[in-house]
């Protein structure tokens, strides 16, 4: 008998039928208190052997229909190899074919990243005496907001931030956060010593556990687009970002990276800060550097696709990546990985994969040394 | 600053006051809709290096209070090792002393053992060809009540089942479970490939999971104690008790055993069926057998002390051992932990473990091997 | 281009002929100054694809003729993984039959653990504050010979020795000390705990590293067989015996056990002392008391199938369990394990294996503290 | 009572005296039919507790005299985790002191790396498709020289070919080859997928097995310094150079990296083909994008500190680096790590260690990757 459940960490699928594996339909539930939706996870209970039809009815108006194009759902057995599956859109539903080897899979959007293990991830960075770990605040359903601060603070070094996964759907910003944080914090790695040479890092793993835990695509606990809030954040709304933006008024920021997903492009990019009041030769010459430093670092990441710049002036301001620019007059970047996969180097079986996700994270680190220093003096 | 943390995965405690180290004032939530009380896990942020005094204001009223006596509580850096703290209790508040080496520490009533854990348990099992993982149903919350099947059906075959946590505040019951399946599943294991030559095993590791996530004691959602509701299950109070129920009397049951953790007894130890209406001389014989199986295999177990024994024809039927023991006049036993320490083997520095649970998980099939021959002959 | 090399650890073979896969001929080195041979250990060049036909054409007067009917060679792509591969023997010559799936393949006559293994064990048991590591003396090539001391030693506790590997072609032996010594040194496990309150154990992990390293069957490395030398052993010929016996006189003996392997008998079986001249009563219910501790313990071990008794005070006393069990009195056993399969619980693809034999190592543990209290009051 | 021991895979010590602790006086062994000697490799049974100092007496004479100079000898108690220890030069002795916490230790002059892990390295690198473990050849020993070829060869490709260990004391360039191989054969690892599209690798990350068992410092079996056969190598004296130079002139050549350890330099450094007769720009320019690329990658690298340029023509042309470079009009370099520290990086308590070899071999990708599309066409 098909059965689906989604009681655990950021389930999410309604089921509109299910009597036959031939015609399994389904809907995506919204973001609470929102109109968002595009992520799913789910678990099936399936006959072995079957060829299971699953079709997403309300795939074509959800948040962004673009993703679904060309997009191979991600399915697991064990819970820790994801791969892809054969998905087709035709442009109103999205349709999942999977014959399970197994009697119960997972299928989801991308690799789901539990709030147990986003605990699990602080406390170990917490182990080294490099790394200090504070409570922001809590979130509107009472979870921790955390941030680590590694490295020795002092005035003379750069403070630079990196936040993640304010959409909490998109979750390879926090696999990408696991890389970043395991290479910066190993003692025998010589980029991530000389980097704490000349730098204090604030992290923030996951800036909306409550959106993550809840199965949430874009907003938090009551439907808030966390990175439309940057200019005025409230306690009621959006207290992640005013805890976040509080603290960074407190320590300055030198350089500022915010970790999302694009459901749509199949590429990893930066979007920048070229349409904000302040940018200039100083900090374009910012962003070039690092973003060469990035492209010899590593294939994976590309600069030829990605969004369209903003002309002069023309930023959303409320947007983190931006505001922080402006505010603190220093390098600001979004960086963007797909769901899908990168088209550079396309990978069949596994797509854009959370392995794949923390390598971005640990050569992120070598296009850092690369800028740190000119963050300041450039 | 002192801040506290529960919003996760079996958190429960309350703060009435934390201004300061040395006056840390807490009282545990009573299971939802229920009295019963006396699980505790909480995320402290404290001062390094500073004594925290933390006193559980409503020890004395909790179901247990005798379980306090001589109880150290468990604390944590990383949720991977938990060690014990020193603990008091003066008949009315439980008062845990702890100076903090980081920045946070977790402090619970035993290890905790997750959903998510649990999720990847089920998985995991799953992966063998000699299980099969059903879904009998879902809990009142809506999660899964997970059962799994190890060995081919066979007419032929004993039918033991085993059942852990109906109580969900006695994870040391779902660690034990973890050692059995690791054992019952690793195909270079004697003992393992044995029994499964004669025996099909239906494993519910985990009875309550609401309970469980909910940070309860002893109850369901609905605060149903569900090892009192064997007698009459039913699908609003207990769908947990009636979906196994009815799944016992599809499969027949030679055996069964029911994992729990007592707070008071230091001690590991069994209570049987001696009380129930069929009791005899060949029920006496499966009892004795398996039991000094389990002695010769492990110095963890006891049988000096243990629950009173029922007079005969007195037991309460409505627990899940007599209940199944007299429909199936079959050997049935509950299997006790504890939550302090096995007094014939103290540990000062770690007490009764999750390593320790798992290990008496894996002899436990020892203990059935030696039975197994004469389940329905006797 | 077929090749083949063993200037490796324990590596043995000649090539008599390797013009093509169908036909490669081969023959086992004798041991050094010694007629006995048939241990043998080769890395072969392969075509991918193709069937190798193997042929040691010297098979037949090997020490154990009988040991190569049913036997299955063992054969591993990478060193870790050992799997059974298609064998005959038609009274003169051993044939292994094998289509490789990679370039280079492993075949042995048991999963070999070589001396830089060896070496890493000591030193892993070094770590425990329960273990001391002893340099008992230098073999003729050079080597350590090695000796773990478990448990404080004290006058109230009994001396148990274990020593394996005399014979050095028998390799399992030393797997069976893994777990052995891994078991013993767990300090969360209940029967290890329980046993260094009341014994202290000497274990010599390999008896005979030189004749492990030449990829020797019986003999060390001027062609000795060791188990043959304990009526009088000799710093000539027999420094090895010389040194563990000149150790135990030091520190008694209340227990002995020699692990080894036998070419021949598909079971694991245990040889006694019924043969020396002051077995009586007392030591045949130490005997037993183990023997059964060990048959409850687990289903490998068997007591139906073995070497015939030896008449009473006909035994060869320059066996070390002999010599022993009558110089102390004490319980005296060897343990064999098959080279071929147990064939009570016979595996196809892997037969008995270096798990197993680990497993059969923790196993013992058990059975010892069985026949604990009695070693010295029986 | 102190005891000295060597027999093992690179042992290397003499013991004059070792009556006490204090005064522990050893001589390091030669090279086989040589008279270079650097590399030792002991155990020591020690007093626990006690200081033991152990004066290499004829360190003054070895090969490299200022390679004592601020070096501090590698300790290890598990054969895992390597520490420095105190050590002092005084133009004549070198003076290690140690006082251990456990009753063996071994000391080396860096970290050995084993035939046996060498043996499990190439059959770890064989089970990847995109590698083919081929057999060059054995040694004067009789060992085998193996090559892994990394990625389907084609003639668009270009042939890189990678070397380590012609010096077997310089164990670290077997660890950055783990490191090198791991990396590459990442099928998750961006720069290596991009590099298998136009590279073919052909490594061989031992190039004298003979030397490193036996405990070498620069030599194989018969004493050749293999770095110096590369105009005429033989099969009698130097069979490792002539295997790889038969099957270079095969394959072609259009890359060339011989990884070495430098005794005195504590940085890592490249030497180049500056001096050969046909360097011209091209062969300049493919130098420098290798540099750079490196440098932007790791500041374990750096280009300040170094060997003396060669002058133009005047390059030893019997060194592998420029004796290649010369045949194949390549880029050519000889990689050099210390045994000390990188002092740019400096690490008290490891130095420069296992995993920063590895690191470095990690690194190299990136640099390839940069020089890679002008290999050719430069
Ligand atoms: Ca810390
Ligand atoms: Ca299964
Ligand atoms: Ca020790
Ligand atoms: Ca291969």
């Amino acid at each position: 008998m098909i059965r689906i459940n989604t009681a655990f960490d950021s389930g999410n699928i309604d089921v509109i039928e299910a009597q036959s594996c031939e015609n399994i339909r389904l809907a995506i539930r919204k973001d609470h208190q929102s109109d968002f939706y595009q992520w799913f996870h789910y678990k099936l209970f399936a006959e072995i052997g079957e060829e299971h039809v699953m079709v997403i009815e309300n795939a074509g108006q959800s948040a962004y229909p673009d993703g679904w194009k060309d997009y191979q759902a991600l399915a697991s057995y064990d819970r820790d190899t994801w791969f892809r599956v054969p998905t087709e859109y035709d442009g109103k539903q999205l349709t999942i074919r999977h014959t399970p080897e197994q009697e119960s899979v997972y299928y989801a959007y991308f690799v789901p990243y539990s709030y147990e293990r986003h605990l699990d991830l602080i406390q170990q960075a917490q182990q080294s005496v490099d790394c200090y770990h504070e409570l922001l605040g809590e979130t509107l359903d009472g979870r921790e907001l955390n941030l680590l601060i590694i490295g020795e603070p002092s005035d003379d070094k750069n403070t630079i931030w990196v936040t993640a996964r304010q959409h909490p759907g998109e979750s390879m910003a926090e696999w990408l956060m696991e890389g970043f944080l395991g290479r910066l914090l190993d003692d025998e790695d010589g980029v991530a010593r000389k980097l704490l040479d000349e730098n204090v890092f604030y992290v923030v793993p996951n800036m909306n556990p409550d959106g993550s835990v809840r199965g949430h695509l874009r907003t938090n606990a009551v439907g808030t687009n966390l990175n439309r809030e940057w200019a005025e954040p409230s306690l009621e709304k959006s207290p992640e970002v005013f805890y976040v933006l509080k603290r960074m008024q407190e320590t300055g920021v030198d350089m500022f990276l915010d970790v999302h997903g694009d459901e749509a492009l199949p590429y990893n990019f930066v979007a920048g800060c070229e349409g904000i009041p302040s940018y200039d030769e100083r900090h374009k010459q910012l962003e070039e550097t690092f973003k060469n430093a990035l492209l010899a670092a590593t294939p994976e990441f590309q600069d030829e696709y990605g969004y369209e710049k903003d002309e002069p002036g023309k930023a959303n301001m409320t947007v983190a990546c931006t505001a922080v620019g402006e505010r603190f007059k220093c390098l600001s970047y979004t960086l963007e990985m797909p769901f899908k996969d990168n088209a550079d180097l396309p990978d069949e079986d596994f797509g854009w994969s959370l392995t794949r996700s923390q390598r971005l994270g640990e050569d992120l680190l070598t296009a850092i040394l690369a800028v740190s220093p000119i963050l300041r003096k450039a």
